[in-house]
């Protein structure tokens, strides 16, 4: 606390010191395995998983001995939310050759970079401020450490997901036939901003963009769009091609609602179908399609299993079924994935698509969401957010898994 | 209207086919001038503005002739959306050169990309794929192209504007002691979201983020941060540093709103100071200081004027007040500038700064935001967004510009 110009409110929840060392220390050990001398990190995600600290700062992390945590913005903050022992101010990136000096880092020969996310301008200046140094990718390695959740994460996005069943729950009560998909989702993000949502969501896929709900009554719920999800949207605007259209809640017409909380950095990320009076014979078998494919997952994933087995599974029921077409999207909206990780951003590692060969391990966190698309009607299915443990998955969302009936 | 695939409302605007062929032979005619061959377009946002739909592609813009608009997802819908005659399927990035070869684009030598924001895997994929072609940065070019708004750019501005007012008068009448700053923020973002706001705002720049809003009530206005802007905001949380924090509408403290609205793709953003009661003297002084540096800046700002001429009329005016120390922020967070450009993104051309010599023009839209920063006490000042015409300058934001008093 820096006299009066941050003055922390207790509930201001810091990254605890333990947890930044564990997470460097990690990265340290990654990093020796794959003979890099260290790491320069620019990225604002990733810098606040490394240092607790999400001010304007670039985070060089050396294969051994501390982390440099250089800020342009804000320097005092950063001291005080970082429990990093090297906090320095940085006057702009041009002042970062002579800290390395300082600190004798002058023989680094290859470290690693953020090539997925780092501005090709931002490349550019790095490999001519240091034309002797090899600049490798490692956001694969980077997004490898982040997708096993320690236990403070995995309390984050319980308390994330709580707040999302929330949101469901008070939606429920307010939903009435002939309302807009605009105006539910503006009350969706009031009642997660109450209770907490940050107010943005994070992707980190490039040109990607993350809203706070996706929520569509009848057919527009079926629209193709650029996302990589089974449900765009026809959204309001070219300007925005996704999310809430024009629609407005009818009987009997699903009212699907991908709803999504970021609770002090942690996502949750979940769907339900909602319903006033009956869903259609053809979307009622489909939705519960999907619970069954959640139930029988729910009960047979466990550590090892690959991410390409279970989206395999998946769909070899919904074609059983009757339903290759519509599962997971349908003719150019198709997409080959059930599910995706969860943590500081929503589409973290492990994908569950038939090009993921990585097994289930304990400590992952992932969405699974088997849906159901169909031109001209509308979409239905689930979402829900689960740890692996040793004995198999834990559902970390709360709502129950049901149609929910207004 | 591909069948039920695609069923656009009639509220669904695109944009009209004279807008996009004018901005293609804009970036055309400024190639020439730079003895560029063409340009490869990657960023969604330049995408849309240069071809009118936002689906996942790749645009190419030769020197002349007709632009590629080459889809990953959803072709349909980018057929729908952009008046752009030559519309493609684009399996992949690695599918881009046998198409530029069917349409005989082989002899590039030099062409633009957009280094400021193109991840550096894109830009070496890019250099490897085309080891013969130089790629520079157009991006301060492209930035220079979209600065100057066509009348329909224009009105998308003036519409977008009246949905923030609609804001803030819907929310004075809200307003109660005790409320928390998140609740009003949630408000916010419900009011506009009803009325059109696509529920995201644009910043180009690099680990930027843009909020829906910014609300403060008192002590927390004063927070430093990382944020590009005079008031930042405690926030609730390390991992998102801004916007509102744990504060409550308290009698006699300022309650600082800065609200945006994205509709059909266009910026307004504005920003009031409300109060219960009164403000104390000091805070009452700088407000009224805000008042008139807008009046003066509105009286006196003509074509030909240098960007930084007028942050530095500003900056004198709160200087021969006594604020010099709390003008656009204090201590470390005070910034150096006074506005910037609205459109597609937030952070558009021209800068009112220091730094910025360019005079202004014809066609330019651009915020000033006279603000008051007073550590430990709060925030208080005024922002407009206003449109550059040959007479001056005409103001398009609607609230009135007083203290707004609950």
């Amino acid at each position: 606390m820096t006299g009066n110009v941050v003055a922390f409110d207790s509930n201001y929840a810091l990254v605890p010191k333990s947890e930044i060392h564990f997470r460097i220390e990690k990265l340290q050990r990654w990093m020796a395995s794959e003979a890099l001398d260290g790491a320069f990190l620019f990225q604002h995600v990733d810098i606040y998983y490394f240092s607790g600290t999400l001010q304007r700062s670039i985070l060089f992390v050396p294969v051994s001995g501390q982390p440099l945590l250089m800020v342009i913005k804000s320097l005092k903050r950063a001291q005080t939310e970082s429990p990093l022992e090297q906090i320095l101010p940085l006057k702009g990136r041009n002042a970062l050759p002579p800290i390395l000096s300082d600190f004798n880092y002058t023989g680094l020969n290859r470290v690693g970079l953020e090539l997925d996310v780092l501005p090709a301008g931002h490349y550019l200046w790095f490999k001519k401020t240091f034309p002797h140094i090899d600049g490798v990718d490692i956001s694969p390695g980077i997004r490898g450490l982040r997708m096993i959740k320690s236990a403070y994460e995995i309390d984050q996005i319980r308390r994330s997901a709580a707040v999302t069943d929330k949101g469901y729950q008070t939606i429920r009560g307010l939903i009435r036939e002939g309302m807009s998909e605009l105006e539910l989702d503006g009350l969706l993000f009031s009642i997660g901003r109450k209770n907490g949502h940050l107010g943005l969501m994070r992707i980190r896929g490039w040109n990607q963009e993350m809203m706070n709900a996706h929520v569509f009554t009848g057919p527009g719920g079926a629209a193709v769009s650029c996302c990589e999800t089974p449900g765009n949207g026809m959204g309001i605007s070219p300007a925005l091609p996704q999310g809430a259209g024009f629609g407005r809640v009818t009987r009997n017409q699903p009212i699907y609602i991908d709803y999504g909380v970021n609770l002090n950095g942690y996502h949750s990320d979940q769907t339900r179908t909602l319903i006033i009076g009956a869903l259609a014979p053809t979307l009622a078998r489909a939705h519960a399609c999907a619970k069954e494919i959640l139930d029988v997952l729910e009960d047979q994933i466990r550590p090892g299993m690959a991410c390409r087995e279970i989206y395999q599974k998946a769909k070899d029921m919904a074609t059983e079924q009757g339903f290759a077409d519509h599962f997971m999207g349908h003719g150019e909206g198709q997409v080959r994935f059930l599910g995706h990780g969860l943590g500081l951003e929503i589409d973290e590692f492990p994908v569950i698509a038939t090009k993921f060969d990585m097994p289930v391990e304990e400590g992952m966190v992932f969405a699974l969401e088997p849906k159901f698309s169909f031109p001209g009607i509308g979409i239905v299915g689930m979402e829900d957010d689960y740890l692996v443990t040793a004995k198999g998955l834990e559902r970390l969302t709360l709502t129950e898994q049901i149609l929910l009936k207004i």
